[in-house]
């Protein structure tokens, strides 16, 4: 029976009971951080080798340009190869970056806000009254916050499991101030999903008012895969060059959770022409990214099948985290009507929805307990979940017994929250 | 006797004998490349002893903060505290970014551009009709630059070997639309000028009409000695601060010729008010630096006098450099009244002055004869020097042989194209 299906005296005793496993939880003066998606100290240790020496032996790219000088805007020629296999693109399509993946799409948006898209008979951003984007949610928070710090006006649409509502997405952007919008392909954070390719296809050719219309692929997740190996899937600069909009998309990503967030490479991939855009802009922003950590991670992870290696090291690690997680969810749980949860294939995070309305209240419940969650809300725009009711779990970090008592409590919290507000109504 | 003072029949037959010089030089078909201020290969050795493993080990910082993994936006302690000591800021007025403090700069201004400066009641510099930015000259290219593509209107100010003319400036900044200047403090690029301690007292107290006028201040070469030591100097914050306008100034710095250009860090220091501005904004661009290189550099530099020491090698290596192109610009042209050149005591050039109208004919002619000097007017905002009279001459990288031939046939061609111009007259 479903907690709505139960009469209020048993929600009461069952109140009663969980309140008191949440005292005693309580009691145990315990600090665990939920909060960051970020990979735990056995995954670091995955690429401690990459830092030796020999990997820079000679200080040379296979083109014979010296790695520890200035120059080469556009990535050594082994990063550009590694970084195009990962990313499914030709190596004339992609500049190889600094260690920040996030920082090309803040600096892409900067770009097109202060110099236009370089689309012809098309103004700068700046110059435009009202600049609208699309938000697929629940989505990641540091996305929706570029955005929004920049000024535009976020709409959300939700992600149905396979990638975003394309009915709704097709009738927004006949508003000429629809720009462009955010998408993570595969495993999307939080959700996990991954967009089929009749999506992409959808989104490539759809037909824009805006002819700058522009989307943001962060495909932060593409090699991140939990089980068999990354799932198909169809390269989003291919569909839209088969669609006739091959300007349309700036696809990124990153060794970030490859090798070391915030010591990786991360590249930005696009039509040659895009290439051409980027490349004249930022000549004038910086004179090279970092060679030398371009070579280390070019030679350390050698090519496609070492990256896919590699991330099979670090599934072996997680995928019993996101295991025990689900494991925990569904004994304590399943059939009550009170949560649903992802079963990710990739990614970084199980995505919850709580019944609407108890999402911050379960958040609240949880750091009263000494477990701090991601803030409710953060996956939407604005901070705002109208629902109020996802909650991203970011198993990865936490070593396994932390992670299982944390989902326990949260449990407690879900089943009590819930009854809280059913006995409200 | 100069050779304005000989009359044409003598210019005539010197003229006849450095072109016979001219043209053995060219049989020769030599290629040596002149353009770029980069340390050379010995220069860049001396750094190669970072990239051991021995640096990294236990990859914590300090504070305990894990350097392999996302987070601590404004730097690793040591990393401030190294980049603070050399820059004379306190550790609460430091940033410590990626591998190029020319994009900190270029960020800068486009937060400037986009968000203005935090000053109250002053808006973003994109929603100003119109600005104006001061270029001290002969300047750095790829300052000018960024300047230019903002769609600043740039104004040049000479520099008079002490800093640049202050009666011109203090005029200048009566104009609401002149909003900041860029300034290179310290053995200057390319004069190598040293401003003095008064000229910086000026630029700190002077008043401004604009309220949100800004220094962007490159220190780039403030431990780049050549001779005993670096030049002693006001530092500019420290200055501003005393005078009531701390957040007057931006400082920035980079080990990117101490260690590796491209592979250093950087960092940028202000009040610290504007480091929470800046903070404020950062967070959104990015979610941190590279750790692992800040990490590094701290271990492998220590501390200033560990920065001392290394950047004395850098000058033993360098300085006779140097001194080979003043001994044959001396030897070649002293007394001749067709070249002034200057006589660092530090940075990474020496700055020529040909008699008027005749640097872009120098230029030309050295580069038919295989030999690539940094064009002329590239000193200069918009790349017009409009005296024609510039050149900057950056000796370090080429090996010492390349770098005294280049130069023997920059004195032919100086002596050709000034008594070309003499007798055009």
């Amino acid at each position: 029976m479903t907690y709505k299906e139960l009469d209020r005296e048993t929600l009461k005793k069952i109140l009663k009971e969980e309140y008191k496993k949440y005292n005693n939880y309580k009691n145990l003066e315990l600090s665990y951080d939920m909060t960051r998606g970020k990979p735990c100290k056995l995954q670091l240790d995955l690429s401690n080798e990459m830092e030796s020496r020999k990997y820079l032996q000679g200080f040379h790219s296979i083109s014979d340009q010296e790695v520890r000088n200035y120059g080469v805007l556009d990535g050594i020629p082994e990063a550009k190869k590694l970084m195009s296999e990962m990313l499914g693109v030709g190596t004339d399509e992609i500049v190889v970056g600094g260690n920040s993946s996030l920082n090309l799409m803040y600096d892409m948006l900067v770009r097109f806000m202060l110099f236009g898209t370089g689309t012809e008979g098309c103004k700068p951003w700046s110059k435009e009254e009202k600049i609208k984007w699309i938000c697929p949610v629940p989505g990641y928070d540091r996305h929706f916050l570029i955005t929004e710090k920049l000024g535009f006006e976020l709409i959300a649409v939700p992600l149905l499991g396979d990638g975003p509502d394309m009915d709704m997405i097709k009738d927004l952007v006949k508003d000429p101030a629809v720009k462009g919008m955010w998408m993570i392909p595969k495993y999307s954070n939080p959700t996990g999903e991954v967009y089929s390719d009749a999506k992409i296809r959808e989104l490539a050719s759809m037909e824009t008012a805006a002819n700058d219309f522009r989307i943001l692929c962060d495909d932060a997740y593409t090699v991140h895969f939990l089980r068999k190996g990354p799932a198909k899937q169809l390269n989003v600069l291919e569909a839209c060059k088969e669609a006739g909009n091959p300007d349309r998309v700036f696809l990124f990503g990153s060794t970030s959770k490859v090798t070391f967030p915030g010591a990786g490479i991360s590249a930005v991939c696009g039509s040659e022409k895009n290439i051409r855009f980027l490349l004249s802009y930022l000549t004038v922003q910086t004179i090279c990214y970092d060679k030398i950590n371009q070579l280390r991670h070019a030679r350390f992870l050698g090519d496609y099948n070492g990256i896919i290696a590699h991330m099979k090291k670090h599934a072996e690690i997680i995928l019993p985290k996101f295991e025990a997680v689900d494991k925990i969810l569904t004994r304590e749980l399943e059939g009550l009507g009170i949560l649903s949860w992802t079963k990710p294939d990739g990614g970084y995070f199980i995505s919850i929805n709580t019944l609407p309305g108890c999402a911050s209240a379960v958040v609240a419940k949880a750091k009263e307990c000494g477990v701090k969650f991601t803030p409710a809300g953060s996956t939407f725009p604005y901070k705002k979940d109208p629902q109020d009711s996802n909650i991203r779990i970011a198993p990865t970090l936490p070593p396994i017994q932390e992670l299982e008592a944390a989902i326990k409590i949260l449990c407690v919290c879900v089943k009590i929250c819930s009854i809280e507000k059913l006995l409200e109504a």
